[in-house]
């Protein structure tokens, strides 16, 4: 029996394997020693397939018991709420986790993310380059004087925030040493790896059923 | 003596004015009964005068004692914990409240800003309309069926989602009645009415002594 079950896709493309976001649940839970269950909505349909379960058609979704959770910024919250490892149980050191994490979402992937999908939409020089420029330069003079954003060690802020950088693709951006020393950190770690890991062969496996 | 203290600009042109994001952190403590004082930063430099506080140069940031939170999502669910008007108690509810607070910030303004920004950059047509518009559609979807998100309530979750949804100027997208009725039931509580109104105030006080 496992602690938490994580919802996620049954199968996708190459292209954004690594990078569903269900890792982020996956490595929080990997980080916490939480044991979960992985289970699927299928692909094909996925935008009204499961509106019951998550309103905007995405995944990941999180469950707990009777709680279910959408939004993978909320999910990492709610694990991070049951293990020290990924939240300080220190209240300037909690408040500072949270504030850190809405930051990876809410300062830079509302910018990193849009830039992206302008990119993808073939526009490569596109006017957020210069917001998502200015966001990165912020967040490298942050990462200049520290190793983790808060308490002096891993946390849930930076699961996110290392998670929004590594998709933010930051070299693409230009040379930010500290800030690429850091998604580096953070994804050396054993608990992204078995997350990456595990994604990559679920998608992997599915592939054999789907040509079956 | 207040209870917290709430960081915003000095000043702001005509244009932010009711949208600079203390009025999340206003509106919040207007709900639940919280007494603050308002202390500011100067608008004149501000992207680089107050990083100490707030590493991306932006209001507002809290203070409650030796806590100091950036990031108005963070700083309305600080706020929410402290008080049951905006955060029920109920396990399952609470997480509903969390869940809804970031896909406000992380499913729809992550769109909605950067349409806005390029709106305003002169691209009227843009390539994030589709985003917004299915984005607008899905939440249509969900208020349809409900007063609010939550509990049958008002929640923080309703607080952030209304203000994200009033700045994203929902009926420039097309006829969405549940969303504009919301949004309308939102911002006619007293408490909202308070806060606009204040800050509203505040920025007219500062005119008087710039061009002192």
């Amino acid at each position: 029996m496992s602690d938490v079950t994580i919802w996620t896709l049954d199968w996708v493309p190459e292209g954004p394997r690594g990078f569903v976001r269900d890792l982020r649940l996956r490595w929080a839970c990997e980080e916490a020693g939480i044991s979960y269950a992985v289970r699927t909505v299928a692909f094909d349909d996925r935008a009204t397939n499961h509106l019951d379960q998550q309103p905007f058609g995405q995944v990941p979704f999180l469950q707990d018991g009777d709680i279910e959770i959408f939004e993978s910024g909320a999910g990492v919250l709610h694990l991070a709420e049951k293990s020290e490892t990924l939240m300080p149980r220190d209240a300037e050191d909690r408040a500072n986790t949270r504030q850190w994490m809405f930051a990876a979402l809410n300062s830079i992937e509302i910018v990193s993310v849009p830039w992206w999908f302008l990119r993808m939409s073939g526009r490569k020089d596109n006017e957020l380059c210069g917001w998502v420029d200015s966001r990165l330069n912020q967040i490298e003079d942050v990462l200049s004087t520290r190793e983790w954003l808060v308490a002096d060690r891993f946390t849930a802020a930076d699961l996110l925030m290392a998670d929004v950088l590594r998709v933010a693709d930051v070299r693409a951006h230009g040379n930010r040493p500290a800030t690429e020393a850091y998604v580096a950190r953070a994804i050396a770690r054993p608990a992204f790896r078995k997350a990456e890991a595990d994604q990559l062969a679920h998608f992997a496996a599915a592939d054999a059923e789907r040509t079956a």
